[in-house]
């Protein structure tokens, strides 16, 4: 990797590029460029990129953007295999200039490399621990299945540190900034062959081809579930939105058929967009739309019940087979038919246990909201839980939301994660919301496909 | 405090309600009372209530369902002060039984003891520093001034977690249960009442007389704002909220209509109930709904505008009094005429300073949005601009989505909100969302007062 415009100065997006690089112990080789130095933070510096003697595979660019043509120049001369161009100050900028600049840009570079940017903060590859942008920190994030492409840096930074509180997985983080020619068509099938990306998140706020982007969902949905986050809903977002990416943010509702007609689907907001990631980065879609609600406390799970009936999901009384059953563990007290009030159940963890492990046989059953607070007295029922549920393996999604102070339970919910045995979420509302997302997106995505046949069609 | 029902078994509420009192170092005395022990945690006992020999301000009652009657008959003799019922067993459960000893209870007691309760977690004071619950986590969380009144005790627990996690400081959390003498109304008042208490959130499942609680609404809402969550949408949760607190939910159109004319407001999740309280804790609310987005990066701008949009804020231009200052600041590479991209100041904060004093002495800006993301670059842009407005003290209220991985900015951010300069939430759109939800009520609680005008009417 040489990184063009290498730099000692914290004050220089070069210094946090270096940073960034050596956050992880790269394996390749890191070729400060930089044409007064002789050594960029203890790593020997070139003074021309011509100088590199070895292949370069990534040339991230961080120089002004006056002087970017000719270092694109020179990457083409040395045979660079791709490049970061972090750069500002092209089609984004007010006056022509920048956006002359840029196509100019574009001629020279055409087809022959994949430019990632200009206007970018790079990106990360997690996988193969290349974190190839100007934020060090988001080395910090855990490798995972989730894949998160972005038109904006400020929304790549917000989704990756969410993410990171979140403990959710990703693959990759990637700032198309101008698009010079890697756009989100390209990206969608790079991460459908790859081996980590589980699902594609594309934070979106305008682009000049959408139907490019509308055929590349079409052409990926069998393999990876794409949700979309479609920002610029109005004339003043159309106007903030060519300040920023150098293009119109175009029809909200255009796009948001558009999209579900290719298979994919639109979601509203950064936390149903990032639980629908964890979600699929986490658990297999349920076959269908019906669900029970297991609730330690009766609230939650009326709660829960209400977004439910909401967003479409069924919950449904349950038949007389798990209803005796259930009746057999848990005292008359309580709720039993769906929400069930596991409350009684505290200080009798395994007949909770044996209540979820029940209702999970039920072959009316497509998914398990699960929740329960903490509450001293129920400090064991998730680690049993959880025991129970690893030597068992459920074959149906289970979407929690178990909450705790501090640092309680969050071991359990980390494991429980890890091995895909239940997805957690901090409200009943977003659990629901993430189970009816991955519903809706199965729709779209079998109805492309024309695979298979799923209970609710 | 007397606690009927103290063991030092863990596997009973009573040993989990004595850990809760003496989590805090509570100041007065304890009192456990437990037939059989002649100490329960090393604290002496009685073996009746009535054997305490100082006045007993509260009792707290943890014996099984059918050895409460005798228990509050000794509370009436004792002239115990009052009472919080946490037995189960009553108007919630299967059969007649349980609500033929409720109303005999109700009988018994009349209005000669208040009694929070009965099937409750409890209640906690934080500023009296009492923990009356069977969870001593709850004294984990930051006195403050957003009081939670629940008929839940999961949705309790899930909301002082979340308060914990997201820094909102609490006055009181309180389970109502199936309230037998203590209801929403008696809490509004004593809150309103209650010089800690700046707003109170109301989790309502179902209530018997509606009227009640919305004519403490109108008669409180000048003192202190009401938010409202209201669960129990439809049918099935109607069966649900019987079983949970004797009640049916009720027609929640109703409820709706009926909170907003009494001058609250009702809210539709978790987040938003939280968010609200946690802004009116932080902020003075804004004085009309005319919205600067300011924003480090120009992508969470844009998707703060199209919240703003949505939820019915003013975005405009800028005067050019303050267009023409923000110009001299900024270099032209940016959107400058609201939203403000101040991705071009990240190094240099006190410019980035100088641009939000000058948005805040607009006359014609009621509120900001200010949204930054971490990026390595702008370390310093957090602790400059605290400092900076903490010279200043604004006094119009903002809104900020700053965030950044790990514990980089949480003390600026801990340090602002504490101070009242501002407010912070995860997402760009929940900042939106609490801002609009101010004003919302803002505008319901001036109908009702008919105090004053502000520019939105």
């Amino acid at each position: 990797v040489a990184v063009v415009g290498a730099s000692d100065d914290p004050s220089k997006l070069g210094f946090h590029v270096i940073k960034s690089l050596t956050f992880w112990p790269y394996k390749g080789r890191i070729h400060p460029v930089n044409p007064k130095r002789a050594s960029v933070m203890g790593i020997p510096a070139h003074k021309d990129l011509r100088e590199v003697e070895s292949q370069i595979d990534l040339a991230i660019i961080v120089v002004p953007n006056k002087a970017v043509e000719g270092v694109i120049a020179a990457c083409l001369e040395r045979h660079v295999r791709s490049i970061v161009l972090i750069t500002a100050g092209f089609k984004e900028s007010e006056g022509k200039e920048g956006a002359l600049l840029q196509e100019r840009l574009k001629g020279l570079v055409a087809d022959r490399i994949p430019v990632v940017g200009p206007n970018t903060f790079g990106m990360v590859s997690y996988h193969q621990r290349l974190n190839a942008s100007f934020t060090p920190e988001f080395s910090l994030a855990s490798p995972g299945g989730a894949a998160i492409i972005s038109q904006s840096g400020g929304i790549s930074h917000l989704m990756g540190f969410l993410a990171m509180e979140q403990d959710i997985g990703l693959s990759y983080v990637v700032g198309l900034g101008n698009r010079l020619t890697v756009d989100f068509q390209h990206m969608l099938y790079h991460l459908a062959a790859d081996e980590f990306t589980k699902v594609a998140g594309l934070y979106v706020e305008g682009i000049e081809e959408p139907k490019m982007l509308l055929k590349a969902i079409k052409d990926v949905s069998s393999k990876i579930p794409v949700v979309v986050m479609k920002a610029g809903k109005g004339e003043l977002a159309d106007k903030a939105s060519l300040s920023h990416t150098g293009s119109l943010a175009g029809n909200q509702q255009n796009y948001r058929f558009g999209v579900l007609q290719s298979g994919g689907l639109v979601v509203d907001d950064v936390h149903s967009f990032l639980d629908l990631l964890k979600a699929y980065e986490t658990l297999t879609p349920p076959k269908g739309n019906r669900v029970a609600i297991l609730s330690g406390q009766a609230g939650p799970g009326i709660v829960a019940l209400d977004s439910c009936v909401e967003l479409g999901l069924h919950v449904k009384p349950f038949g007389w087979k798990t209803l005796s059953e259930i009746e057999e563990i848990l005292p008359p007290m309580a709720i039993r038919s769906n929400p069930v009030d596991l409350g009684p159940l505290w200080y009798d963890e395994f007949a909770l246990l044996k209540v979820v492990k029940k209702v999970l046989k039920d072959p009316e059953i497509d998914a398990v909201l699960f929740l329960m607070m903490f509450a001293s007295a129920n400090l064991n029922s998730i680690p049993v839980l959880l025991e129970g549920l690893l030597d068992e393996r459920p074959q149906k999604p289970i979407f929690t939301c178990i909450m705790a102070p501090g640092q309680i339970w969050k071991k359990e919910i980390r494991e429980g994660e890890e091995k895909g045995i239940f997805c957690n979420f901090p409200t009943p509302e977003r659990a629901a919301k993430a189970c009816a997302g991955m519903l809706l997106l199965e729709r779209r995505r079998h109805r492309q496909t024309k695979n298979g046949r799923t209970s609710w069609t």
